[in-house]
């Protein structure tokens, strides 16, 4: 049961706890409504910063806060753990793993999920990077295959765990490229002295024939020569299609002998039982008019990543990124509070990516620029970014502590017994 | 396969990078020895603050550090990440999960683990407290069953999700059970508004007449009405004989109530095939002599909790405590580096335990006191023993930031997604 009480207010039930719905149940506190806010865990997590909890640069609690803590202060946003699992949009009532619940609107921003392209293997085999329990995964498996190299005499099997193929030349790619090529450059020649970091491979295969596609090509030119100069191996004008735990394949029928692939290669967003197929667009997205509501159901609405909508400057929908799931939560609650005419329009503040110390590339509306003022800026964006003052403050010590000893000493392969949820089986018994 | 490479040194192994085992091979780092240092993690853990990562106080990262690190600046000690299975004294060779290996001499150090008294419901369903990953599996179960009491309309069934029974009265229990009464008075009424806090129930079960036995009478009262004053409910002179997943059952037939049984009531060392079985004392420690060695096996030494020898002022043995360890390796080192006809003599520097806030008991050889100058002893002795300046200065703004707003922002429910050790299985196809 999700057990939420009666409420003299009309009840706005948002599904998701990302940039989208936070922003959106944040404006709400104390405001007259009943928010139910489900989310899958009970924190939100700051999805830019997966690749350092990955690369042991960042410990998860960094980047993650405690959803509950932020909604101490108000007494009608109710946050329940549960998946939604469909909508009856004709009775307004929507199923999750935890009952059934009536709302007056329904405000879908579950973000989006990574897209294997319909493939079972790389699916079942590779690494993706859409949570920060994926990237805790990662972590784990990269420094589990340091321990397992170690103890192999062979060569080739040797090999195949030290070398690593990433899928995708879009943010998330180059940054863990960056960071995996810095981790090969000073980490391992102290912490694997009996491995040759020399015969750490890298690679990185991109579909298109530029890194970055989503920004400039100033900017993509500047990733390619850093991730060059680090040694990363790139791959243009090609894909992965298959991998099963030892080799990447990629188009040509071409075999990279890695046991780990992660698979930044794209994004899909997830079919909900109960809308009808003719509401989804490209990826799952789901088409909404400029107000962001479904046009055949004015009582729900879509934001972020899993919204399509288009604006003159952006007709083929608005790019799947942070800033655009930010501004429409905080454009849906002014709909909410006050509402008014005005169609949503998304505001271009730029984008940037890191690619290693001192080395990142940003392209704001007026001037494009890279380097360390480029890095400088991006740690700045990035820290002011974060949720809760401790969170700035332990992300700040930890880059700086990381700058001046190149050596971070988050290298730990941690995973929690298995033991939790035993009492909750107790109690169905 | 381990891959010791052969080396003219003679090969010292030591089995456990605990207090004992880690000071050990500190102290040999760039000796003329080959050390070989297994550990199932590739981290060392401080075991005295495990219940403040379980309580979302600390992270897991703060009171670890890997192994690793410690060991960049030499090239002697060689880490592996592996299981001990056996021992075959007179071949002087271990097993262990990842191969076989000869040894010069042997040290072992691999602490104790629960003890359940050989109850197998005990085992399945209470959560031990012996490792960080035990610790954390606690801290998702706890925050998971707040999260179901939320969704539990039966008055009965939600008791069972918020209720707790803690077993054992010694430094373990008293600071869990002072630790989740703070929580109860100054994170519950805030986090989780819509269940009445008076509500839970904290039990600690002693099986003695007092708290805290291996320290004084004193503190074993102090501990008591410090406890009692924040509501926790005492259970002296009986023991929890069974427990289900929903019930805890004390040796008198009576049960209590709740779904979550921490159990922190005893420990027993590992038998080790290939030892006979007369090596062994009560617990499964082993003997050895005055000099720490096994008495049949002069290639043998055994160290820390799993070391069982007496001398005067402790015939019945040395406590299992991080002070004995930490004294028996940096002893067994001198004995390696400059051999010496000394017996091992413990130094007691006094034990300690915090109840809460402002509340902690300390014994010291010449003076027992308690209260604010007892907290304030307690945490410089545990920040100054962590290990990692970084370390050292994350736990102690946590302290503060705890101190001074009541209230961590680490009651995260995070598991590393379902995929480490991939790479592994395919590469053993």
């Amino acid at each position: 049961m999700l057990n939420i009480p009666d409420s003299k207010y009309k009840r706005i039930v948002i599904i998701g706890a990302g940039f989208a719905g936070l922003n959106l149940a944040k404006q709400l506190r104390n405001k007259p409504y009943q928010v139910v806010l489900l989310d899958r865990n009970n924190f939100h997590q700051f999805q830019p910063l997966f690749y350092q909890v990955a690369m042991a640069g960042l410990e998860p609690s960094s980047i993650t806060f405690p959803l509950r803590k932020i909604f101490q202060s108000c007494n009608n946003v109710l946050i329940r753990v549960a998946e939604l699992e469909g909508i009856s949009p004709d009775t307004k009532r929507i199923q999750t793993n935890q009952g059934e619940i009536y709302y007056d609107h329904l405000v879908l921003a579950m973000g989006a999920t990574t897209n294997f392209f319909g493939n079972e293997n790389i699916k079942q085999h590779a690494f993706p990077l859409k949570s920060v329990s994926e990237s805790l995964a990662l972590r784990n498996s990269i420094f589990e295959d340091y321990e397992f190299a170690l103890l192999e005499e062979d060569y080739q099997r040797r090999q195949g765990f030290i070398d690593i193929v990433i899928v995708g030349g879009g943010p998330t790619g180059v940054e863990l490229a960056g960071a995996l090529a810095e981790m090969k450059s000073h980490i391992l020649p102290k912490d694997y002295k009996e491995l040759d970091s020399a015969e750490v491979d890298i690679y990185l295969v991109q579909g298109a024939d530029r890194l970055l596609k989503g920004m400039s090509n100033k900017a993509g030119d500047a990733a390619k020569k850093y991730l060059e100069s680090m040694g990363v191996n790139l791959i243009f004008n090609t894909y992965v299609v298959d991998c099963d735990g030892t080799h990447a394949t990629l188009k040509g029928g071409e075999k990279i002998h890695a046991n780990k692939v992660i698979w930044a290669a794209g994004i899909t967003c997830y079919k909900i039982p109960g809308l009808p197929e003719d509401c989804y667009e490209r990826g799952n997205r789901i088409k909404v008019n400029a107000k962001l509501g479904i046009e055949a159901y004015p009582d729900i609405s879509v934001l972020g990543d899993q919204a399509y909508t288009t604006e003159e400057a952006f007709p083929q929908g608005h790019p799947q990124v942070a800033q655009v799931a930010i501004q429409q939560g905080k454009y849906l609650a002014k709909q909410f509070l006050k509402p008014s005419t005005a169609s949503f329009k998304y505001k271009d503040l730029g984008s940037m990516a890191t690619i290693g110390r001192n080395k990142a590339v940003v392209d704001l509306p007026n001037v494009k620029f890279k380097g360390f003022f480029a890095w400088l800026l991006w740690l700045f964006v990035h820290i002011r970014s974060l949720i809760g003052r401790k969170n700035k403050l332990f992300v700040f010590i930890n880059w700086m502590w990381n700058y001046v000893t190149y050596d971070q000493s988050l290298r730990l392969i941690i995973k929690p017994a298995n033991r939790s949820s035993q009492s909750k089986k107790g109690t169905e018994v």
